[in-house]
């Protein structure tokens, strides 16, 4: 097994630069922080090129077999992007979905132009817990590649297809006969009592901005979540779950 | 009004120190960071010693009056703890509830031993959102004044009531008459048709172990929330808010 205890390894510099969106883009790799990251990655079928692991932590790794790199905690400090470095560092290949691939998915959450990257990962972690069927990430939405994504997804990132959608005129394509539903902050109609059909599409906006007027405009059918008057709104991924959960379970 | 542009002046020192819990709990003051935080603060009647406003933004903070320090960019960032400073941080005094200031309060959430900051400001956002009346932290969690619990909180850390209990004896003494209730990952009461009656205090373990045996014990009833079988578990503030979201809604 290979062993690199030095920081300037090059190996080691290409790695760290994988933080970066630009050399993600660039590279189509993505880091793999943590156990549970990389176990899950490896059992879903997520093509690995090489996992660090901290020199007393290797046997954990034993499934990764000939992917591993034996290294030290100065290494593991260098290519992660947690404060506290975790035991093992891996780079996946990134991996998206196309749409012919996904045609028949009836369960399907749109989120527009969303950029919080813990928020995008803690909705695909609960997308995936409650059976939603396909992610179209639409418009500007922060990268699914960014570490702090597949920190969040705990996992998740690989057990549902994750689209990217620029343009109306696809959405039209694809999912013309689909209940389109816009989640807004003003509307009559409560979740509560709120019900709907097989297939779906439902909708959220950005945090700062909410559902784009265009958006809002293809829908055909809109819901809020009750709330007390004197709150502004919920967190963007509390309100995915809360209405996530009436419409799935 | 007074004017501060060096990071080195003595009040500016004073006010970064409080990013830390040790002078936070020496002091009994905290940071309110940005326009959000300071203005709920104010509507709430926190009291608030005096806040460092961005030079350029002064007019939209007026309400504030003679408790304005005009400061620049520099002076905001060595007290704030983003890496953007925002347009203005103030200091407010903390303000803890005694329980029996909260008597009567029926629809009770307690969270046991929780650490992540954002999760807690998460889920005192979503319980003023839903109509939680009481919050109880149990055992040894986050401090509440923890700057990233304060943003996340998103100005409804003062719209409910939180109080510290140590000890299970004092949930006796003052929950008895309530339906106790254990969210667990494993049990047979499936959250879609659970019903239950005021008054409740519905129980959250820490992200790492869940409930302690001690507080499934002091529960008299449990419940799951619905999920794909390979996925683990769900964030906590995401459980919370679909939990809330059946028990208040």
């Amino acid at each position: 097994m290979e062993k690199i205890t030095s920081v300037s390894n090059n190996l080691v510099k290409e790695t760290a630069k994988l933080k970066q969106k630009k050399y993600r883009d660039e590279s189509g790799k993505f880091l793999l922080e943590g156990f549970k990251s990389i176990h899950e990655a490896f059992l879903y079928g997520v093509e690995i090129d090489y996992v660090f692991v901290n020199e007393y932590k290797l046997e954990e790794y034993n499934f990764l077999k000939e992917k591993l790199i034996s290294v030290n905690d100065a290494v593991l400090k260098k290519i992660s992007t947690t404060e506290t470095p975790p035991d093992a560092v891996g780079v996946g290949v990134q991996k998206l979905c196309k749409i012919p691939d996904v045609k028949n998915r009836q369960k399907v959450l749109l989120l527009e132009n969303i950029k919080d990257a813990g928020n995008l990962g803690t909705i695909l972690r609960t997308s995936a817990a409650l059976g939603v069927e396909l992610v179209v990430l639409f418009g500007d939405c922060v990268d699914l590649y960014n570490p702090k994504v597949v920190r969040s997804a705990a996992g998740c990132l690989w057990k549902l297809p994750v689209v990217n959608l620029k343009k109306t005129d696809e959405l039209t394509k694809y999912f013309d006969n689909y209940t389109k539903i816009a989640t807004l902050p003003r509307t009559d109609n409560m979740l509560k009592t709120f019900e709907t059909k097989v297939p779906f599409l439902v909708m959220f906006g950005s945090e700062a901005n909410g559902l784009s007027d265009e958006l809002i405009k293809f829908s055909n059918k809109s819901v809020k979540i009750e709330m007390k008057d004197n709150v502004e709104s919920l967190n963007l991924s509390v309100s995915c779950a809360i209405v996530l959960y009436k419409l799935l379970i």
